[in-house]
């Protein structure tokens, strides 16, 4: 029998997943929005912290369905995503490698860390695919949603060492990491050492939409999009 | 007073927007999934087909506004949008003219189109920014679930004339214009068109998890990734 990756440990709080419900985010990440939205897009938001409390297989497996059912041009799917539990201490140190030192100080707490990976040609006809970062993004937007609706944190990255990756991993030619994530449950306030306190309980700030929707020409922003709080 | 591009056309159909149920789809086009997802990421997809139904402005800020709180590096919200609606049949025209002839011919019929512009450079030092293109996908990926959970479809393109958009809308050096999007409701299966209809009716197909969810090395699938059936 082969092991799995995502067997269980023992874990340190054993409430079920929450589905479709918000995160019990502080109230300080709590996005200010200016419009209504869905509470699992204004719930999610990128934890430095984590518990070391796992991540189960059944959810894991769920987030990348997630993933795996995003848009995508010429139903491409150009997105592949490696992936490395604390389970399994030797493949968590060789994925950790692969994060700019910065990260990998705070991403080590991770339960479950990942490398998104872009494959930059078609398959089909081994032309360059113009939309396949952007379409790795629409992949790992959607798990990360799909995250917040189980009560679970991702922090994206684009500090990797794409490289380091390539030769770990043997990414093949024309595929190339660009995006690592760490995926687990957010530490509470009094979980948190000093440094990280202070970036995990920092306001979110957003530019205002009149500041990215225009119309028209560049920079003229709908008069109507300002603030109605609803 | 200025005229909102938004300004609200007589409704064909008066239903209040739906907020967190699932997307009138058709049965072809609900995602067959092997693990469970939340029901407004297994709904998204992206139609041909629109009916003339507009779409109602505080739908579109809070599309906007979802957007606003998706991740990026280093917090640059290296996208912007630019909006036109059937509203302002000058403008509607304007941004069809950036599309490629093949989108334009069925993007025509939507209330609601949609340039979407990545800012490749850091505005803080003008350093390039890596993760622009990625992150324009996270926030229109976040855009199109909120979408969905509407009961409005995103129909999202590559097919693109960045060139024309630049010109056409002044967008500055260092940002591109590198996708499009068509908003609105999807039309009902009898108002499509019977190119159209074979499009919009074909079940989504994606690739299983164990082909692009690895661990260990490149293409070794997590055997316990196999379908479930929950």
């Amino acid at each position: 029998m082969v092991p799995s990756l995502f067997q269980e440990r023992p874990q340190t709080n054993l409430a079920p997943p929450k589905i479709m419900t918000a995160n019990p985010i502080t109230s300080a990440k709590k996005a200010s929005t200016d419009h209504p939205i869905q509470a699992i897009i204004a719930d999610r938001w990128s934890p430095y912290g984590f518990t070391d409390r796992a991540v189960l297989e059944p959810d894991l497996r769920s987030l990348f369905e997630a993933a795996r059912w995003s848009a995508s041009s010429y139903n491409e799917q150009p997105w592949s995503y490696i992936v490395a539990t604390r389970v399994n201490p030797l493949e968590f140190d060789r994925m950790l490698a692969c994060l700019v030192p910065d990260n990998r100080a705070w991403a080590k707490e991770a339960p479950v860390l990942v490398i998104g990976v872009a494959n930059l040609r078609f398959t089909k006809n081994g032309k360059e695919n113009k939309a396949a970062v952007h379409d790795l993004g629409l992949a790992s937007a959607t798990l990360a949603i799909e995250a917040t609706a189980r009560g679970i944190s991702v922090h994206q990255m684009i500090g990797i060492l794409p490289d380091v990756a390539r030769d770990l991993y043997h990414i093949p030619e024309h595929s190339e990491a660009w995006t690592g994530m760490a995926i687990g449950y957010m530490a509470n306030e009094d979980e948190l050492p000093p440094g990280m306190k202070e970036r995990d309980l920092t306001p979110r700030q957003r530019k205002p939409l009149s500041q990215f929707v225009f119309s028209g020409t560049w920079g003229k922003c709908l008069l109507s999009l300002a603030p109605t709080h609803e």
